[in-house]
């Protein structure tokens, strides 16, 4: 059997960061510190908790391998990139997928960006 | 080449069970048991699936990496935590991302959740 | 730590394969040669630059593990398995979850389906 680490969990629900074969995977992420702002906002905050999260597992950004991107709006899709094009390091560029999807809406919180990682470590 | 195993075929379309490199990858589970009931309900029937699949693959939900989750009604995402973190034991959580979308509607079924499942073996 | 293989990047945003761990992963590919046409014009159209990605990262469909799908349009299910299972060998069937989802529509240009794949090599 083979190991697997998780960091930053939920009790019961999820963890924020699960290892296993030298992969990470990070849950979804949402943006708590933008809430309710702009497409860009929400994601340059929601990238900066993903730096944070992947430094942890012993990973960065030059290592991510899949990205799967949800909007609430595919009209906010050239504001995500403007964000996530400035962020992504040329030759690192992962696979990705973006497609539209509602999001959990909690009280007094609208998220309009959610972003799903695997990277190597 | 590394090796693939495959499970619970359904003929030219999908395997329910696919592993690889020491990981097993289970199709979208859909409740055939209870459709048309509860999100509870539905949950519930799902998740003693994955059970079933994950032992078959052997595996179990302690060893679960990372689960995406579906709903076609983002309504329905506190019935759909409570089933959930009653089934994830504490320690064993996984990365996790849950958003909305339509789902396949089959004759006389109507599906409320999907959930597709990456575990460790 | 572990290498990454990356191939067709479109720079700072996405490269079309992603290889790490003996596993590709391919970004979600919409039918660029047959857009605005019928589900299964399009359908036969992405599962074809699939099957050119696949050989360019030493993989071919009878390694398929695992396949995100997602439609605009559920009602378009039966025509995408009608070209799917053709191409799916016997034998070799991934795990698959497939559900609806807006997709980005870029000017002059109108996707139906989009396709995420991940292969062994």
């Amino acid at each position: 059997m083979s190991e697997i680490i998780r960091k930053r969990a939920l009790k019961n629900r999820l963890s924020g960061i699960a290892i296993h074969n030298n992969t990470v995977y990070l849950s979804g992420q949402v943006s708590w510190n933008a809430q309710s702002e702009s497409i860009q906002n929400q994601t340059k905050d929601i990238l900066n908790v993903i730096d944070e999260m992947l430094a942890e597992a012993g990973s960065d950004k030059t290592k991510l391998i899949s990205v799967t991107i949800w909007l609430t709006d595919m009209g906010d899709f050239d504001g995500f990139n403007e964000v996530w094009d400035s962020w992504i390091p040329e030759g690192c560029e992962p696979a990705r997928a973006c497609v539209g999807a509602p999001l959990a809406q909690l009280k007094d919180h609208e998220f309009c960006v959610e972003v799903a990682v695997i990277a190597a470590i």
